[in-house]
C-alpha cells in the first residue's frame, strides 16, 4: 500500500505521452495529487501547482511518484539528484519502471538510512497462494479485451466513477503497474510466477458485501497468444459475475503481432464466457466498451448503434459518453 | 542442461511412491542411469546396481540425481553428509525439490569451492522471451488434460519412444520438475514469470526439420481453475499442430478442488481446439490417451471402445497398451 498523497515527478519528460502514468493518476485520482514536480525542459504538464520538494512535503506529501517514463530505461543523474532529496525531504518514492529502484545502489542506502520505503510496484511484495477456486460473497466485473491496450484500464475506471456516482458500492482492482499507482495497491499480475497468477486474483478480489462490486482490471486478451494464459488467470482467479467486452475498431492487427488478426467480439464473448462459467456457472456478458478515439463523433455513434444491434448489448465508449450504461447492466445484474 | 549419466539418490524414501522422481528417470531413460544410492531405511528399489559415491564416478556418473521427495520439505543432516561428499567426488547435483539446494549455505559455499553446479530444477535459469506468435518449422504435439495428473507427460514420454520405434524424429520437450530431470533439460514452467510463460515455451521448441515432432509435456488443464493460464500459455506458445486429450474417468472431482466437476473430453476438444487455432489455424486433435489404472481389463477395454465409438478418434491407455495408435495418428496427418 503506498502512502497518499503524491506529489507527481514529470521529471524531463519529452512530451505528454511520456507522462502519460501521471496523467492517469491525475485523471482517476485527483485527490491523491498535492502538485507536480518538473525539471527542466519538461514537456508534460498535468495542470497541478509546481513545487518544490519542500513545498509539497508542507502541503502534506507522502509519496514521490515517478509518473514518466525514462528513456533507455536508466535512471539518470539529474533523476537521482532529485529522488535522493526527496528521500532527504521524508518522502517514500514509487515508481513502475522497468530498472528497479531497489537495484540503485545509492537510493537503496538512503532510504534504508533513513526509514523510506521504495515502491517498485513492477514486481510483487506478497507471497500469493494457489488458487482454491472457492465461491467468495460480494461480486466482480471484469473487462476482457479482443487484444492488448484497447482500453480495459480506462473502462474499469470509468464504470468504478460511474457506479458509485450512482450510489453503488464498487471498488476498483488495479492489475497493471500505471493501476496499482493510480490506486496505491493491486497485484503486478505480469510480474507474478505463473503458480500463483489465479490465486494472487483471489487475493486482490476477497469476500465483499453481497452488493459489492470489484471491478478487476483486464490485462492480455484470450486472442493474444503472448498474454493469453495471463487473461485467463484473471478470467479463473476473478470468477467473474460480468463481463465487459473491449475493443478498439481501427486496428489492423493484434498488437505486437502483425501475422494475427483481431478476433470479433462475438468470437470473445463466446470463448470468455464458457471459459468464466468454469468457475461462475452465473456469469454474463453484459455490455460492451468500444474505444473510439480514432472516429470522429458520426463515426463512432454509427459504429457504436452497429455493434448494440449486432450483440444486443449496450455498447458504449466510456471516455466519449461515460460508463452510466454499462452501470446499469450491472446493477440490473 | 545436466550433465548425464546420473547416480540416482533414494536416500532414506519411507516407500516407493516417495521415490517416483527416480522411477521416472529408471523408466524412461535408463541409459542416463549407472546406479541408485541408498541410506540406511530405504524402502525404494529402482533394481539398478546400488553404489557408492566412488563407485558411480568410477562407472561414469556425472551428476547425482535427489530423486526423491524429502520429509517436510527439509534436508536432513543425513542426506546433506551425502550430498556434500558428493560434491568433494566430483558430482554436479540435480534437484526437482521446493527447497533449493542453492539455499543451503554449506552446499552452496562447497559447490563454489569445488566448481561444481547445483541444478534446482525448480527455478528457471534462462531470462526467456515475450512470446512473438511467429511460425516455425517442424510438427508440435501437445497434450491436454480434462484435470491435472492424469497422465499427460506419461502419454507424452511413450509417444516420444514409439514414435522413435517407428522411425519418426521426435523430441520429448519437458515442462515440469520430474521431465527436466527425466531429460536433463526444458523449461519449469510453473515458475516461469506470468509475461515469459508463452515465450518460454516458443524458446523450448524452436525451429527443427519439417519431419520432427516436439512432443511437449502438458501442464494443468483449461478446466483447472488454479493452473488454467498455465496451460493456455502451453497452447499459445507450443502452436501445436496436433492435441492429444488426457483424462482420467475415475476421478470425482478436479485435482484439489471439491466444489469442481471433471469436464467432457468433448469440452476439452472443443475449447482446446479453438484456443490453438488462435495460434496455429490447422491445428487437430488427433487421439485420445485414457488412464486406465483403477479399471481392470475389461473395464478398460470397454471404457476405450466406448470413447473412440464416441469421439470417433484413436482411444488407447498408452501405460497399458502403448502409444503406437497415437504414433500412427501423428504420422497420418
Amino acid at each position: 500500500m503506498i502512502e497518499t498523497p503524491y506529489l507527481l515527478f514529470l521529471g524531463d519528460a519529452p512530451d505528454a505521452l511520456a507522462a502519460k502514468v501521471a496523467q492517469g493518476i491525475k485523471d482517476w485520482r485527483p485527490d491523491n495529487c498535492v502538485g507536480q514536480f518538473r525539471m527542466d525542459g519538461c514537456k508534460a504538464d498535468m495542470k497541478l501547482p509546481d513545487m518544490t520538494l519542500a513545498e509539497a512535503k508542507a502541503a502534506g506529501a507522502k509519496t514521490l511518484v515517478i509518473g514518466v517514463a525514462n528513456r533507455g530505461g536508466l535512471i539518470s543523474k539529474a533523476w537521482k539528484q532529485v529522488l535522493l532529496q526527496a528521500l532527504e525531504e521524508g518522502f517514500d518514492i514509487a515508481s513502475g519502471l522497468h530498472n528497479l529502484l531497489r537495484n540503485e545502489p545509492d537510493l537503496a542506502a538512503k532510504a534504508k538510512e533513513l526509514g523510506r520505503t521504495l515502491h517498485d510496484v513492477r514486481i510483487p511484495v506478497v507471497q500469493y497462494p494457489i488458487a482454491n477456486g472457492e465461491p467468495r460473497t460480494g461480486k466482480r466485473v471484469l473487462a476482457v479485451g479482443t487484444d492488448c491496450s484497447v482500453g480495459k484500464m480506462y473502462t474499469a475506471l470509468a464504470l468504478d466513477r460511474d457506479m458509485r456516482k450512482a450510489g453503488m458500492k464498487s471498488t476498483f482492482r488495479a492489475t497493471g503497474q500505471t493501476g496499482i499507482l493510480i490506486t496505491g495497491e493491486g497485484v503486478p499480475l505480469d510480474a507474478v510466477i505463473a503458480d500463483f497468477m489465479a490465486g494472487s486474483i483471489e487475493w486482490l478480489t476477497p469476500d465483499n458485501d453481497a452488493d459489492h462490486w470489484d471491478i478487476i482490471e483486464g490485462q492480455g486478451s484470450l486472442f493474444h497468444v503472448s498474454y493469453s494464459g495471463v487473461t485467463l488467470a484473471l478470467i479463473h482467479g476473478g470468477q467473474p459475475d460480468a463481463l465487459i467486452l473491449c475493443h478498439e475498431p481501427t486496428r489492423e492487427h493484434m498488437r505486437g503481432l502483425p501475422g494475427y488478426k483481431l478476433p470479433t467480439l462475438e468470437a470473445v464473448r463466446d470463448m470468455a464466457l464458457s471459459l468464466a462459467q468454469v468457475a461462475n456457472p452465473a456469469c454474463k456478458v453484459v455490455g460492451i466498451s468500444i474505444n473510439t478515439q480514432h472516429m470522429n463523433d458520426a463515426e463512432a455513434t454509427a459504429y457504436l448503434e452497429e455493434v448494440e444491434a449486432r450483440l444486443g448489448l449496450p455498447a458504449v465508449d466510456p471516455y466519449r459518453h461515460g460508463a452510466e450504461r454499462l452501470a446499469e447492466a450491472l446493477a440490473a445484474l
